[in-house]
């Protein structure tokens, strides 16, 4: 895919903190090369290193955005040979290392058309560190695009990007198993499960209670369409705004309740397959 | 008031903190509806569901912006019955729900003139969640504003918009109550009265110090125009540089000196109408 | 120097935080007089009144950026009678107090060609508070330039601008001694020597493994390209991509794992150079 015209908007996602400069000196090269793009900075606070919660919070985010050039640098493999790609996908562009933290949004956007290795040092800035490409090399490629380089002159095609292991997803016939995707700043725990995962666990489509299994212990929690569905401090079980399921409470953190943390999996049982509920 | 010339400013007050994609998802509402609309953002860090908060900051904010659409969002409500507005107030326009959280900001522009309920779903994204407004009404509607479209056409007007009570405030001839209206970064109480309310405690103006009264403790502080009118570490009460008057310390923390925090409530006593002072 | 044509980039730097509004009241400012600059914020994490913090992130961050108006304000004496200042250096300007946090800055822009201190008020907001100069000289007198105006108008020429002392740097020939400049978001600890410096102390150029003294602990570390040189949690020395020699930790947290933070003092001696090392 060519993008020969370009993109009048740039986002920005890393883990490098706002308390330095580092995100701002990748806004310079930015400007420097797309002086009239607008960015939006989708989050700076993802864990250092943590690809797997860069890849989720990038690929819920990017479809809401207008087509774009999507610049993620989670990237604790700097200055190793890990190669750094750009992928053209449902005519936005992401550009970042090639470990995994492009590919969910990619998926996101409808599936990767094309990947291509960055390679041409004539889009680089230089000296290049061995330290800090989100400077050196991903800030000013995103921004070339953005103004009208087309993916061809990044470099060349490369087939086999790295990709993330999927989340844990087991839908059976009596239950959906999971794990927690992400925990937001309210402590809702989105899980890696959907709410047609859990109707295949019941004959008559979604149960009205299931019981969330998770590190030993057993909750019955009533699915719910929002948190005032049940009273102040309860936990539900919702379909969140990006589609998943999530484990919840009305004005209340059901991380703290549960005991729950990215990655922790997270089994849920409908409540009419199972004999009885002594909670 | 019809808006048909639209504004080049948004603002953007929530309480979704950074590390999660929300913000970012309506800054990608706005960027599509309002693409070459500037957004400032006034903070995301509003404590989750803290109305009154969120009210404060926006009120203290607004008027020193350009004239521009507010969205602000601290909705613990979302998903409930309640209604969402667009409130127009001294040439701005305010949009979030209808909890008390832009009314204060309305009369600090000199006063609401007009109330609409948001109530045309033309300029929603859709599917409307149950949980993210701000991505699916606020920022759209906002971002709406923005670009043209009149406060006739989100919905009809709406005569009784939500107000939250007004902070505590109580001016007698020797004394004069309030509260902490917020705490600062660096930790300087605000509080809910003005230094015409000291005046007013006293025959000959402002006076040179009060007592501060608050959870069952007394200080003597003096009453000054800045922070280096007293020594290192040293309290005092000055006006703010939003007007009200402060507790704050210079090079220090008042809010850790006094053990005060947002809702607290305080006294302040002239020393003159005082027998007299151990301290 | 005159900027006639002004600037279309403004930056950014405040210990003002991102709870409140100051930030965005500033950015109101801006965008009221320079309603087409790009403004790019630096960080407003910067410790209360941390001015050498201020200066040390501002020096690192506006080389990088498209030469612009930077308006930095870490101001512990506001109110008092310290200065205010435009500094011109490199084709960029800085804007901010005179207590030394701009001027590393201009140093970093090849040394400052003129100092004009801020006396015009007419470029100012009025009133002017006792306590928030970054709402009403700073970000004002920064988006005055960046519209245009030239520095001749901001008030008269100075020739005396406030200095910080520099970081301790003390090289010999058998020793490289400084501090921790800066510890960022990982950990990584930069000091306030260069590789350079290093290479004065061995015959042949830069070592390979250098003996770390700080609070009266000694560690032996190699000196490395990147992080990935050393096995996973093995710490080492490396040239950061500010050019700083830094104590970094490949994938771990260095200021953590050496007990450092900004300010202490550090000394460097190559291995080859002491007699032996038991470790």
């Amino acid at each position: 895919m060519t993008t020969a015209n370009g993109y009048s908007c740039l986002s920005f996602l890393t883990d490098y903190g706002r308390a330095d400069g580092f995100v701002a000196i990748c806004h310079g090269q930015m400007a420097k090369r797309a002086p009239t793009a607008r960015v939006i900075d989708i989050t700076h606070d993802i864990g250092p290193g943590d690809v797997r919660r860069g890849a989720a919070v990038l690929a819920e985010t990017v479809p809401e955005l207008p087509p774009a050039v999507h610049v993620a640098v989670v990237d604790p493999g700097v200055g190793t040979r890990r190669r750094s790609i750009a992928v053209a996908a449902g005519g936005h562009v992401l550009v970042g290392p090639d470990n995994g933290v492009l590919m969910w949004a990619a998926d996101a956007l409808g599936g990767a058309e094309a990947c291509h290795e960055l390679t041409e040092p004539g889009l680089w800035r230089h000296p290049v560190s061995a330290t800090f490409h989100g400077r050196d090399i991903y800030a000013p490629v995103g921004a070339s695009v953005a103004a009208g380089t087309p993916l061809s002159e990044v470099g060349p095609e490369l087939a086999d990007p790295v990709r993330l292991p999927a989340p844990r997803r087991e839908v059976s016939g009596t239950a959906a198993g999971g794990e927690v995707r992400a925990v937001d700043r309210f402590g809702n725990c989105q899980l890696s499960v959907f709410a047609s995962d859990l109707s295949r666990t019941v004959p008559g489509g979604t149960p009205e209670r299931v019981e969330v299994r998770a590190h030993g212990n057993r909750w019955t929690v009533p699915v719910a369409d929002t948190f005032a569905s049940v009273a102040h401090r309860q936990p539900l079980l919702l379909t969140d705004s990006a589609g998943y399921l999530a484990l919840a409470q009305n004005g209340g953190d059901a991380a703290h309740g549960f005991g729950l943390r990215a990655g922790d999996p997270v089994d849920l049982v409908p409540v009419s397959e199972i004999p009885a509920n002594p909670v």
